[in-house]
């Protein structure tokens, strides 16, 4: 990577220029919309949005696989062939990109850009039909990128390593918060390794550990300075992770990528023999071609990082980019910065949402002992639940509980995990009316026990603020034996509220319905 | 009527009694919340709504099923068990009102209350119990509230004629936009005629025809001059109407209810014997009871009133009442409101939907000769889907064509029928990506072939629009042969264009997929 011309180019309000026909004064009307262009070595994307409600909304994706990484010899020379399937490629980004100010664009170059050495000629022309500057991004940089474009759609509270396996290189990170603190950029990737090791189409053992001793070998030379930065979590962020969650979750398991299951995906691809008769439960034909290349990486990663488990991360390097032009999003914790962003669009009544929250949470403090609903982010899950749980309301009332899980389950929930979405979709289902078993069982993020725990304090807690006001909320104890519960409010007070009381005894019915024991005292 | 207490009540701003150990300082912080308590012959409601962007957002609803009507005898007297029943429902609508500012609140009771002589009685108590008073309106104020609802829910540009069949009494109303023009209060019910016709649960001609020329006796009373009135079209606006409808479309048909489709459907009753052995596709349970008396003074209105067709409305009684609270609401267009308040409510990019209507407009203006799309609203149905394409952005970019239809399938559209809000979700749905004839087929509002029309040009409209700004719209000409289409775009403007070319092309294909011949030029 040494001898290859890299350019860094930090001011990204190149003038835009004019095309004939095209006006150009109107412009100020799209102030709001900001691009990300990604030049990567298996396909350009680009990515538009806008900030609506304190948090990004895309409007508008392009993508394109160009494959420029294939047009790459050994001697590190782009083809022209490559070369005129991105501009073809830029040329419809362009069309679009003339609509946006120059100021809210960025368009980053990777790993194949970075290494070919005729990179200049590739650039004069891509920059004419752009009308901007494209920035060819060091490993460091784009590994710095990916850290951040993770750290805005996922959460923790701890040191998170960070890995994406692109193309033609791959990044690993080591980051808290914000703030990356170990940045590295290996030259191995899907595409490179696809032809290095499985250029004769078959999946044998012997092309598999070929291509995991190379990614070991690469991996070698960083792990002991990663293993000692002492991360506790583990986030993917690349097409070969997603695939694997995907394969994992197809096959009935849950999120969590290990060791032990993606050599247990080998195992299933070894019996495909070859590649082009790659076929596994979960895996989609789109990325068969640089699948057995991307396991062999991510299992030499496991391996030699010692990685217990993977989920998979909402961004990465275009949403870095992203994220580096909205400073207004900066510096939040993401999972506050989702829920906050919804309550505001979905326009929930904020009071009653915290005063919903503040109850369950309270319900939950009493049962600690008993129910230890702390484990596994339960209380964050048990809170986000009751600050969403009215989202469905601005579609209609009578089914808001469906119309709020239709829209958790298919938002972009930056901050929260798959299955996290899964539970709280269970938990905004179930918060009022009949009580959906099957949906609480199909989430996989906690075990049924927990959910149907969550799920039942939720509810009561709904129930108990359903007058939308602080002072008539009762005192009231909570207990549990095993999984009966016991609700005891203030002497009196059953029959001062004599609505309350209905809704209570009708909750009662719900819970005894679903074979949940509630006594009201 | 004549000789029974009537009490018009006009200041609703009576003193918010105060309950033992209930705080009302913090009732401020409720201050946008409404409610409505309708207290009528068959069941007591209760409806809380919020404004949200423009429109109203209902927020809470109590129902109890009091059956006041039943308690009253031949003397007119109110039975003290049906006063209880009363009484105790009133409780628990108390503790709700609590919370609620007393200028927000208007309780309206009707037919029974008008018709019981020892009224007063029933009204002390009952107003002790919510603290509140109680308007016993008129039949024609009712009638006037009615109207208003329907008004509020139903678009129309012509003279209306609105139905109401209620309990004890029906409402019958001429209008014009919000403006009531005739108003009739008549003494018949659907409680009230099972009563005295179908007392002894025989479906029979004898018992039908009885209860028909009974309900035609009455209604000669005020034929004349409704008919010369010369109203437009009609609309339902009871749970009668509405039982009815849900038959035929159960049954296979349209929304539309005629006189020959309300005959058939009291020969499938014949059938039947008894009112215990009742059962016709599509009829709910609960509807059971009153089915009969209320098929037969339906039955006589179309006779009577030359009514030849009629569909069903939003909103009656509470809604005109709610809506006369709202005088922010008033005196605009309902179909533009709900539209308007759509686009605010889903952050939709005004500028944008507008320009994507105009363009479909103009579409469907070059082809006004061949297509015919002004029939059966077609170019309103065209623009009210363009603006609404985007709803689903909110949700994620990625389906958002689904999402948007979804939320228009579930959301209440004042002033669109059911049909109207299925044609709104099938273009919707299909306004980008795979078209799914299916769901185009299943719309009931016009023939498959206009929908499949409208659907087209939206989907054309759409990509025409990408970019989002005014001065790179093409000129475009566009011409039909029977259902094959030719856009002819400007000299060289799909090659100066490559993104537009390149979506164009995938719209061509996407409607040769459909079956559906678009050809550029």
């Amino acid at each position: 990577m040494q001898d290859v011309a890299i350019r860094m180019v930090q001011d990204h309000n190149a003038p835009d220029l004019v095309k004939p026909g095209v006006a150009t004064p109107a412009q100020s009307q799209h102030e709001d919309i900001y691009a990300v262009i990604d030049l990567g070595s298996n396909s350009f994307h680009m990515l538009m949005v806008k900030v609506v409600g304190g948090s990004v909304q895309v409007i508008g994706r392009v993508k394109r696989k160009v494959r420029l990484a294939a047009g790459l010899n050994d001697s590190l020379v782009l083809s022209k062939k490559a070369m005129n399937r991105g501009w073809e490629c830029l040329a419809l980004f362009a069309e679009r990109l003339q609509d946006i100010p120059a100021a809210n664009i960025r368009i980053v170059g990777t790993a194949t850009l970075r290494l070919a050495r005729n990179v200049k000629v590739f650039l004069a022309e891509a920059e004419k039909i752009l009308g901007h500057q494209i920035e060819i991004i060091a490993g460091e940089e784009e590994a710095r990128l990916i850290y951040l474009g993770v750290a805005h759609t996922s959460n923790c509270d701890s040191n998170r390593l960070v890995i994406d396996i692109g193309g033609a290189s791959t990044e690993i990170v080591v980051g808290t918060g914000f703030q990356p603190l170990l940045l590295a950029s290996l030259n191995m990737g899907c595409v490179t390794y696809l032809d290095r090791y499985f250029a004769d189409g078959l999946l044998t053992e012997d092309n598999f550990n070929a291509a995991i001793a190379a990614a070991e070998a690469e991996v070698e030379t960083i792990a002991q300075q990663f293993i000692a930065s002492g991360w506790q979590i583990s986030v993917g962020a690349s097409g070969t992770v997603q695939a694997m969650q995907e394969i994992l979750v197809a096959q009935g398991q849950d999120e969590v990528i290990t060791l032990a299951r993606l050599e247990g995906i080998l195992q299933q691809a070894l019996v495909c023999g070859q590649l082009e008769q790659l076929t596994l439960v979960g895996l989609a034909q789109e990325r068969k071609q640089v699948f057995p290349s991307g396991l062999s990486i991510l299992i030499a990663l496991f391996r030699k990082l010692h990685i217990p488990g993977m989920t998979l991360s909402g961004g990465a390097l275009r949403e870095g980019v992203l994220y580096g032009m909205l400073p207004q999003l900066q510096h939040m914790d993401v999972r506050n910065r989702t829920i906050a962003s919804l309550m505001v669009r979905y326009y929930i009544d904020e009071q009653h949402a915290n005063r919903v929250a503040e109850m369950a949470l309270q319900l939950a403090n009493q049962l600690q002992a008993q129910w230890q609903l702390g484990k596994f982010e339960g209380l964050s899950m048990l809170k986000s639940g009751a600050l969403l749980h009215e989202l469905g309301l601005l579609i209609e009332y009578k089914n808001h509980h469906h119309h709020g899980a239709y829209i958790i389950s298919h938002t972009e929930l930056p901050g929260f995990t798959r299955a996290q979405q899964q539970l709280l979709m269970a938990l905004v289902y179930n918060h009022r009316a009949d009580i959906n078993r099957e949906i609480i069982a199909r989430q996989t993020m906690t075990s049924v026990l927990l959910a149907v725990r969550l799920t039942r304090l939720l509810r009561i807690s709904v129930v108990l603020s359903m007058r939308r006001r602080h002072e008539v909320l009762p005192e009231v104890q909570i207990s549990a034996q095993a999984e009966s519960l016991t609700l005891t409010l203030p002497k009196g007070w059953l029959e001062q509220h004599p609505l309350m009381r209905a809704e209570l005894e009708q909750e009662v019915a719900y819970q005894q319905q679903a074979g949940w024991l509630l006594l009201l005292k």
